[in-house]
């Protein structure tokens, strides 16, 4: 068998248990609009796990030698500090709901996240988001996918045009606020607009696909945050980077991502007053 | 035949020039993707014209005796210093194509909204999001309705849990700048997190739904931005006025809107450091 062909089947069961975590998801979505907000928050926290669930039993269940997937991955990826042993084998980085402070809400950029590393490299990407139905997929060297159509980053290769993604996390310290306010307040001289949607996995995915043309978020959750969508973005011919210019480090909670046009602009308009 | 009736037979109409004029977005909006962007900016320009001219067609077949809507809206509507004459005569409120960076972008936060004033108070609202398929529709005195059903603002009386949305507008002189940032600066420390969507009638439809709590825009386009949504947001139960607390003006270019719990804490926190 082909090592991308091997990979096609991996994408397979990722979507699979991405589609049926999407369902608790949409479920819960639309049926909690009226509870009370203390009941919003119990129950973000009963989907994440049930979505957990069925997703590393489903995966566990078709890769039993994927070593890193029978780690107890319920308690590993909960915190940086225990998901500290990213090896070279394959290895499963899910968030099984990326957006929760939207999901309590009920503001529609929601998402199951699954990647999967190989070598340490992010091979096999699933982004699904239940309630616009928009499912993202991507295997490494065979392109990029919104719903089963092939997707592109954007050709625009003028930042001052450029729709821009951010997110203001939720660290509220003076130094990380006055520090968010501040790159925003020297960016929007830079490019033509800002949006945030509160999903970083969703934001990959929104410029892999040309809707917005550059993104960076520092102090995300971590890898479960960006390996699906990193997989997405690459594959539809966009760039990841650190946002000091170096590359890409999965562990860092720190990532800018490009078109493949924007990046010495954007690295630039970062860094320049 | 009662006034209420009467009103609901104005939004009928408005209703049906909305969806028409939301197949007209849809289909430029899926159609576009690959365009150049030279190509975007001007079938932003096509579309609109478009959905104006459908619009206003209508409303004027339907209702000629709305004596505002035979004014010469394809010209009235572009700037305010022509749009100067809101008087109390029923006066059809029109933004053909709402978020239209959004639209040249391909992200799907646009929309169609279309409002009636009588007396100069906001009384007839459709916003119609036709890439998102949905439909936001009031009528004073008789509820506010997505695809429908009836939607309520939240009931978040906590404005550290609150999810606020603002946008940066499109002024780039540096006190302008300056000053939003500053505010943003200033809120982060009290709401929980912030969105942009990049259209402010879906900002008022999401407070009135209750995806968000709190709303806050200064420097928009003109009342055509708000008009529909400050009907269905006052018929969901929220609250508009302007950012100083003093009643909203509709000509202004500034609006504040949040729940029926948040105004008084939303104020003290827009105006206390």
């Amino acid at each position: 068998m082909e090592a991308g062909d091997e990979l096609d089947g991996f994408l397979e069961i990722a979507v699979d248990a991405a589609k049926q975590a999407g369902q608790i998801i949409a479920g819960s979505f639309h049926s909690h609009k009226n509870v009370e907000h203390k009941g919003k928050v119990d129950l973000v926290t009963e989907t994440d796990k049930a979505c957990e669930k069925l997703i590393f039993e489903l995966l566990q269940k078709h890769f039993p030698d994927h070593k890193a997937s029978s780690l107890d991955f319920t308690t590993s990826l909960c915190s940086m500090e225990k998901f500290s042993r990213l090896t070279d084998e394959p290895t499963w980085i899910v968030d099984p709901l990326d957006g929760t402070t939207n999901f309590v809400h009920g503001f529609p950029f929601v998402c199951v996240s699954i990647g999967l590393t190989i070598g340490k490299v992010p091979s096999v990407g699933v982004v699904y988001n239940p309630i616009l139905n928009e499912l993202f997929t991507a295997v490494k060297g065979r392109g990029a996918f919104l719903n089963g159509s092939k997707i592109t980053a954007s050709s625009q290769d003028e930042i001052y045009k450029a729709l821009l993604a951010t997110e203001v996390g939720t660290k509220r310290d003076k130094a990380t606020v006055d520090e968010t306010t501040d790159r925003i307040n020297n960016l929007l001289y830079k490019i033509r607009s800002l949006r945030m949607t509160g999903s970083c996995a969703l934001n990959l995915c929104g410029v892999a696909c040309g809707r917005l043309d550059i993104f960076y978020e520092l102090g995300f959750g971590g890898p479960w945050d960006i390996t699906a969508g990193v997989v997405i973005l690459q594959e539809a011919g966009g760039r990841v980077f650190d946002p000091s210019g170096g590359p890409l480090e999965l562990m860092s909670q720190r990532i800018a991502a490009t078109n493949s046009h924007l990046q010495d602009a954007f690295l630039e308009a970062l860094h320049k007053d």
